[in-house]
């Protein structure tokens, strides 16, 4: 649903084939683009037409999906995180490398034009050595309705899979990639939803970088007030939305229900989410130089140096996740491979268990997945 | 100097002697409140008329000085940190207990009255268990004029020991006082002004709760912004004001001038700082709980509830710092002994300790000399 903007919009893409298990998806997905369709993997990578599958299943099946097309040639786009555990993780990288296909860990927000910029303006050198970086973001992850295994952290639920590893590739990017050790605390709160939602980390890097980084899925401050009250999606919020996924929540009897409510939120099965007019985030992220410091917002950076402060805007907005379609057709037509590949994928989703076990053992935890930009 | 508008407006407070090894200082205090100057400690201690000692002599010598007023049997305010090093604080609680006088280690931004709110709102279980806290704080607190001691980390220079133990005393405060582990990491990045001049840390309280707190005085980002404009010392931040510590640094020629340019903000020696209009802060600070989150700002609390925010106003502000002489008067008229104890101290310069014992080890440090509320 959030990719569809850009894949409908942009001249690049053509959406030819569907793989889904459910019906109403496929039925869809034919009406809107006429393709062929399939209910299951092997029927998609047997199409000759396909030159690029975009994997988005849930985390715990993107081994056997990124495997499976990886190994009929063609280039995948994959959801973060790029699997739950780190041998699925290998066993894509592996399966990738051994084809000769590319794979992009994304959409992620590390993708964002605001991040990609202020990575840009960090590696110029035109702010001197990069020495710390701050990420937050408060929201209400866990009160969003769920299917049963986001709720299970051995499936990959909980925040630290599906949101930290955002936050992690963000920092990530802009420290240089190369973390080194990684110490945190995590919050597991609510026994009706028994797996974290929130956690705190900070993690070193390579370059003498220190990061810290905060999320909480329980929150009810909105941490998007400090982000011009866009967002994570680029949408403007409204303050009548005050404690939304609360209240439904609230009306929701049963696990059962509420994963039909989920599944209201997938292609073919309900309203699309208000389109946006800004560009994504993830939360409020302050960038420390020695020679100035960089406040990221959806609409570009603050730019904050030893004697002045100026505004660079990002580029134009167009369409959301337009950043990711750029990076794709980079990778697989022009050789320009994107930082966000499986090797890149797998280090973010090594820092995702080191926070995990970081807070199980109360140690600092090293990094040895670590790649750079 | 930041005590003096509530000691001069305070009724509680008469102002009787003083004791100052500049002259310029002892002169000013006799022509404005008529009392008995002395240039050593000893003159001071046994003065009969002063019943409470105001020690705010640099951290290095604080040991000695409360120990000296201590054996004279006068309660003191004793300017925080408590001690640099821990020896020389648990002298002071020895000397205090031996002597049977009151310390309170203040002021201290725990004591500003959103945190004292916010305290009372967490400690009156209506929004449920406190679960996380994260506070920050960007300064360009390394680049204001400095005494050479105060970039030398062993005399208790650098961020940690004089605004590390603000955040530490606030973020105790509201966690309900017991820390068990911390981790941090620091940084030392201006070889012109070799001491930390930045940190982040995780602390872990008995009560569940775990903190995460940041500082940077190399900053060139002002956090202040998302403190509604205020700046720590209570007083509206002007824009054009952006950039100043450093432009005023560039001009200064050597570390004696320096010096001599900090001496001008000491009493007797240059103009008072624009009076306070509202209550003092220490940066940004969100604590969460279970069915309710708190921010705080200047002004009162802003709480976010499962359903509902509300603004809960702090007191209608009158002079800075008066919170401090009411807890100062509360424990030595009334034996309502404050929460900032010469133990309180100890516990929260254990803290700064811990800071920089995480950072140079890489290992999680155990607190063990922590006290409650």
């Amino acid at each position: 649903m959030l990719m569809l903007p850009a894949f409908r919009s942009d001249p690049r893409i053509r959406l030819v084939a569907a793989c889904a298990p459910r019906e109403a998806s496929r039925r869809a997905f034919q009406a809107e683009f006429g393709g062929r369709v399939y209910e299951n993997v092997e029927g998609l990578c047997a199409d000759p037409e396909v030159e690029v599958v975009y994997i988005a299943t849930p985390h715990q099946m993107h081994a056997d999906h990124a495997v499976a097309v990886a190994a009929a040639g063609k280039h995948i786009l994959l959801d973060k995180p790029l699997a739950v555990e780190m041998a699925d993780g290998r066993r894509i990288v592996e399966a990738a490398e051994k084809a000769g296909v590319d794979v992009i860990v994304g959409p992620s927000h590390s993708f964002d034009r605001p991040v990609q910029q202020a990575g840009e303006l960090i590696r110029s050198g035109e702010l001197g050595r990069i020495r710390m970086i701050q990420a937050f973001n408060y929201t209400d992850f866990l009160y969003r309705p769920r299917r049963p295994e986001e709720l299970r952290t051995s499936e990959g639920g909980g925040v630290i899979f599906s949101q930290g590893v955002h936050q992690i590739d963000v920092v990530r990017f802009l420290a240089g990639g190369v973390g080194t050790r990684l110490a945190a605390m995590t919050g597991a709160w609510d026994p009706d939803r028994p797996t974290e939602g929130a956690y705190s980390a900070l993690m070193s890097f390579q370059n003498g970088c220190f990061a810290t980084f905060t999320y909480s899925g329980y929150a009810h401050f909105d941490s998007d007030i400090w982000m011009d009250g866009i967002g994570e999606l680029g949408q403007r919020k409204s303050p009548q939305g005050y404690g939304a996924a609360r209240r439904t929540l609230a009306t929701v009897l049963d696990a059962q229900q509420e994963a039909a409510l989920k599944t209201t939120r997938t292609y073919g099965a309900g309203d699309a989410p208000k389109p946006a007019d800004q560009y994504e985030h993830f939360g409020p992220i302050v960038v420390l130089c020695d020679r100035g410091d960089i406040r990221l917002v959806p609409s570009g950076l603050h730019v904050y140096g030893d004697f002045e402060q100026k505004f660079v805007p990002a580029p134009t907005f167009e369409t959301a996740r337009t950043e990711v379609i750029d990076a794709l057709v980079q990778t697989v037509r022009h050789g320009h491979p994107a930082v966000q590949s499986a090797r890149w994928g797998l280090a973010s989703l090594e820092a995702c268990h080191a926070i995990i076990r970081s807070a199980e053992t109360g140690t600092f935890v090293d990094l040895v997945e670590q790649v750079p930009v």
